[in-house]
C-alpha cells in the first residue's frame, strides 16, 4: 500500500513533468517552425509508458528530443542493492522529462536537462541537472547559462549553487579522455532520499529547473544562429559529437540504467547525436578555437 | 619471479602476434594502396607499449585499425577479483592483436578479431575471436567467412567449432535490440585457465585465426567491391553502425576493460566507425534487403 503523501508527490510530478514537456516542445517549435515534430504515445510491459517527442530536420535543430515517462513495476535484485541496499527485488515507480538538443550549428551549443522523482521501496527522491556543450565557446553563453541555473537554486535555496554545479562538473567527466562533456551546469541526485521531510523544497528545484529550462538556453541559440560557420568547424562539431556519445554510452548512469533495465531503447538514445565522426587521434593546433576549447574542457571553471 | 615457460609463452605470443599485424596491414594495403597509413609506436605508463596502425581514405576501406600491444603492470583490486577470484592488487601481462576494417561501400561487411594472451597472478589465458558484419547480406559471404572459421577450429581441435560459433553469438549481442551485432563467427576466452597443461593447444588456435584472418575476409572484400550501391543504401550503413558503436561501448567487455583500466584511449577507439548516423526510430520496410538483414539478426543462424 502506498502512502497518501507518496500518491500526492506522483501526482504532482508526473503533471509537473508533462507541463515542462509541452512548454519545451512548444518553445522549441516557436523557434524554428521548419522542424517536423515525431509524437510517439508508448506503453511499457510491466507497466507506465511516456511520450517521446522528436524534432528533426529544422533550420537550428538537426535532431532535439524531449522525453516524458511515467514507469513503475519491479526492479531488479542487483538494482535494489544499488539504490536502497537491499538485493532483493523491489518495487519502483518513476517520472521524469529528458531532454538533449542538438543545434546543426557548431556556433550553437548542445544542451542536456532532466528532472526526474523516484521511489523505491520506502525511499523517494529527486533528481535532475542541466549542462551545455559548445563546440566552439562564447565565454558570455556559458556565463549566461550558468547564472540562470545559479538563479534556479537560489530561487529555492540561497546559496546551494556551487555544490550542485561542482557535482555536474564532476558527473559529467569523460575519465578515458581526461576531459569535461562541456562547460557545466548543476547536477543533483537523491535528493530527499536521506531528508524526506524536504522532499518539497526539492521538488521545487527540479519544478524550477524545467520551468527557466527556455530562459537559460534559447537566448543562447538566438544569438548565435546568425553566426556563419565553415566545413571545417562543421566538422569538428561532428568529431566532438563522438565524445558526446561516448558519455552518453559508457558513463551516463541514467542511460546504462535504462539500457539495462529494458527502459525503451529509442526513447533512451534520443540523445544521440544525428550524425557523428571518429577520427583516429583527433589533435587540435595550439592556439586556435579548438584548441582553446579542449584545454578548458582539461579544468571546470567558475562561470558567475 | 615469473615461471620460465611463462616467459617463453609471453616470447612467443608477442612475436606471432606482431607477425599477424604486418601480415594483415601488408594484405590490406596490397588490396588498397590508395590508402594512407598512420603507425603510432606509443608507450604505456606503468609498462609496455604498442603499435597502432590505421588505414584511412582508400578506394575500398574507409577506415582499418590493427592494433598490437604489450602491456603489463598492477591490475585493480576489482579487476584481480573479476579475473581471478583476488580482491587484490595483482601483477598482470597482456599482448594482443587486435582489428577493425570499416569499408567504404555497405556492400562489405566490416569485420573485428582479436587475438590475446593474458596473464594475472598465477593463471595463464588465451582469447580471442572474428565476427563479421554485413550491411547488405550476401549469404554465400556468411557461408564462407564460417566454413573458414570452422577450418581454423578444426585445425586445432575437431569438432571444436560449434562451441566457439555459439561462444560469439552470445557474446556478440545488444540485449537492448535484441539483436546480434552480425553474422557471428567464433569467440574464445579464458582458454587454459583451467587446464595450463593445454595451453601450447589453445594458442595455436590463436595463432591460426591470425594467419587465416586474410582467407576469411578478403576474399569478400575482393567480390563485393564491384558491387554499385545507392546513397540510401550508404545511409542505411552510417545507422547501422550506430548499433556496432553501441556494442563496443555498452557491452563489449573488451573495450570497457581497457578503458576502465586507463588503457590507450586512441588505440581502443580505433574500432569505432569514421561516420556514424543515429535515427530516432528507424524503421525498415517489410520485405526489403534491410529488413531481411534485421531478420536475420534477431536469431542467429548456422552458415556451415
Amino acid at each position: 500500500m502506498v502512502e497518501e503523501s507518496l500518491v500526492i508527490m506522483r501526482e504532482r510530478a508526473r503533471q509537473k513533468f508533462q507541463d515542462v514537456q509541452s512548454l519545451i516542445i512548444s518553445s522549441l517549435r516557436a523557434l524554428d517552425s521548419r522542424a517536423d515534430l515525431k509524437s510517439d504515445n508508448w506503453k511499457r510491459d510491466g507497466g507506465g509508458g511516456g511520450l517521446t517527442c522528436v524534432l528533426k530536420k529544422g533550420a537550428v535543430f538537426e535532431k532535439a528530443g524531449v522525453n516524458f515517462s511515467e514507469v513503475w513495476g519491479e526492479l531488479p535484485p542487483e538494482m535494489g542493492e544499488k539504490l536502497v541496499g537491499k538485493a532483493q527485488s523491489l518495487p519502483f515507480y518513476a517520472t521524469g522529462t529528458s531532454l538533449v538538443i542538438h543545434p546543426y550549428s557548431p556556433m550553437i551549443p548542445t544542451v542536456h536537462a532532466n528532472i526526474r522523482y523516484l521511489e523505491v521501496d520506502e525511499k523517494s527522491w529527486i533528481g535532475g541537472g542541466a549542462d551545455l556543450t559548445p563546440y566552439y565557446l562564447f565565454e558570455e553563453d556559458a556565463v549566461h547559462f550558468h547564472q540562470v541555473m545559479k538563479s534556479v537554486c537560489d530561487s529555492v535555496k540561497r546559496g546551494s549553487y556551487p555544490k550542485l554545479k561542482t557535482w555536474c562538473d564532476e558527473y559529467f567527466f569523460l575519465k578515458h579522455r581526461g576531459e569535461a562533456r562541456g562547460v557545466g551546469g548543476i547536477f543533483f541526485d537523491y535528493l530527499g532520499k536521506e531528508d524526506p521531510e524536504n522532499i518539497e523544497t526539492h521538488f521545487s528545484l527540479a519544478a524550477a529547473l524545467g520551468d527557466r529550462f527556455c530562459e537559460a538556453y534559447l537566448p543562447i541559440v538566438e544569438k548565435r544562429k546568425v553566426e556563419s560557420f565553415t566545413d571545417e568547424q562543421k566538422r569538428f562539431q561532428l568529431v566532438r559529437r563522438g565524445r558526446y556519445v561516448e558519455f552518453n554510452l559508457i558513463w551516463d548512469r541514467g542511460t546504462l540504467f535504462g539500457l539495462r533495465t529494458g527502459g525503451r531503447t529509442e526513447s533512451i538514445l534520443m540523445s544521440m547525436p544525428p550524425e557523428v565522426l571518429w577520427e583516429y587521434d583527433h589533435q587540435v593546433k595550439p592556439g586556435t578555437r579548438e584548441h582553446k576549447l579542449s584545454e578548458i574542457l582539461k579544468q571546470p571553471r567558475d562561470w558567475v
